[in-house]
């Protein structure tokens, strides 16, 4: 049973949801972008669609949230944190929100992943 | 746009993470049987394999975990919290632990979604 040798990660790779939240998130040149606020599941499929990413405010309120495809976090164990190819430019331009969740509908998923040229399905 | 005028919940019914954390679940009798702790994601399928059921325990310390296949929770609405079809003593047989975690390979998934009925894919 040499397969369940290895350390979770390289097995099953299971993360838990609650330790997620609020780990910090940053760009391939090791800027920091922001921590994860929560993400977005389908109540049906168990799918996450996206993962939040909070940048300011204060004790919760006033906070940018960036929506980001979930394939686009890579885990970097050297950091601590997510790693996403995502320069500050590209992250101004992108859909946001503030302390209000928009409603996270077809059209809305279409712009966040349109937005980082990923299809929505 | 007839179709963005329906509440998220009705179109693409997608829920935050940490709205599901620290909600009630109720079986079908109404009874109370826990909260949700937290739920395991796939770090790259992004897929949601369980919700973890809380039930005992003080301040976060000795509680017993429960991890149940996604599948397996309702949402209703009139209870404000999850509903499963599981009784008080199918439960109490149910694979669980304490305050640490088990490895979460593929062993253990077709242990937990076997006691449940369901296939472990």
């Amino acid at each position: 049973m040499n397969d369940h040798t290895l350390p979770t990660d390289e097995t099953h790779g299971l993360i838990a949801s609650d330790k997620v939240e609020d780990t910090s998130v940053y760009n391939p040149a090791g800027e920091k972008l922001g921590t994860i606020a929560n993400f977005m599941v389908g109540k049906q499929s168990g799918q996450v669609e996206y993962a939040v990413l909070r940048f300011g405010g204060f004790l919760g309120l006033g906070a940018d949230h960036y929506p980001l495809p979930w394939d686009m976090l890579t885990y970097d164990t050297e950091q601590d944190g997510y790693v996403v190819d995502i320069s500050r430019d590209k992250l101004e331009n992108a859909p946001r929100y503030g302390d209000v969740e928009p409603s996270f509908d077809r059209a809305y998923g279409e712009q966040v992943y349109g937005h980082y040229g990923l299809a929505y399905s």
